[in-house]
């Protein structure tokens, strides 16, 4: 009896590889945790060769930043809400729901784990973190372009993120709306120094 | 050959313990990391029994805090310095110097690995924030008595400490003393709301 094959799409095969080695990816970290498996574990669970996963990422820690990058960019898109106050909010908003789930908080300690990961594992976050700012850096422009007057992407990283993942990883309060958005508001008003 | 006994002082003893304990622990953490050593090859390492460990501290992640706060008290004592400014000044540098020392970056590692650490863990983890957070809510409270006016721990953790952690977690950049200043005066500032 002869199995049916699939209908094949130019880059079918390609996309199927890259689907079933994020999936395995995913599995693997969820049941061993990171740092708790190899590229050959990867290989093996997704059904390819090791080779084509070396071919392919180069790294385990390209890899596991690829499949950090796409959830985040697939489940958390940047917001494009037309005023920086509706894009901040939104995205502040989207931060904390990420932070406070499994996959995010997994994303949170991949990015500090590499940092003490070797050569690959900075080269990897900092691809990671690159990719990311470009991504914020399009929703401030789109606001300059308006007239607005958005902060810089580090004080994006510096008074909104930078206290949301330290709550997290203390475990110090949670990140209600009123908490969220007021670091967002924060971000909205320009200070002015003098006595009050 | 009979040897010398030292002079014994009231409390001698349990001092010599606590000492040779925490010389243990700041030894096996820079031998083998967080992580890697129990109750057991501590009590060894300092030549105490087993029970001594435990009957004074309880849990090696108390113990592991107790380290940990001994560590920061004695040499980040919080500032003193007759104003508002100058302390949070004073104590921003203290902040950014230790979190990018060996040692400090061991402190921040284990406050966030006790966070994962179970219900001792935790428990360990707030006891040492507990303790730094009232010294620091000392420094503030002398600014109110002053007629300053200080912002709330909250703040600190968030607007000045944070940004520094996670730019020592993620590798994103030094933390020059002019980025440490800005960290600090940006707290002296009462923002206010308006376009500009």
């Amino acid at each position: 009896m002869v199995e049916q094959q699939p209908i094949r799409r130019p880059g079918g095969r390609s996309a199927r590889v890259r689907a079933a080695v994020h999936h395995a990816v995913t599995d693997l970290i969820a049941e061993r945790g990171h740092g708790n498996f190899t590229v050959g574990d990867v290989a093996t669970r997704a059904g390819v060769a090791d080779t084509s996963v070396y071919r392919r990422w180069g790294t385990l820690e390209a890899l596991l930043t690829d499949v950090a990058i796409t959830w985040l960019t697939t489940t958390s898109p940047i917001p494009d809400t037309g005023s920086l106050e509706g894009d901040l909010r939104a995205y502040a908003a989207g931060v904390a729901r990420d932070v406070t789930g499994p996959d995010g908080l997994a994303v949170l300690r991949l990015v500090i784990a590499l940092s003490t990961g070797g050569e690959a594992g900075v080269r990897a976050r900092d691809a990671f973190l690159a990719e990311r700012g470009r991504q914020l850096q399009g929703m401030l422009d789109r606001a300059r372009d308006r007239g607005e007057h958005p902060p810089e992407g580090l004080d994006i990283l510096d008074h909104l993120l930078a206290p949301m993942y330290v709550r997290v990883l203390f475990g110090t309060g949670p990140l209600t709306p009123d908490y969220v958005n007021a670091l967002a508001d924060r971000l909205l008003v320009r200070p002015r120094p003098g006595p009050d």
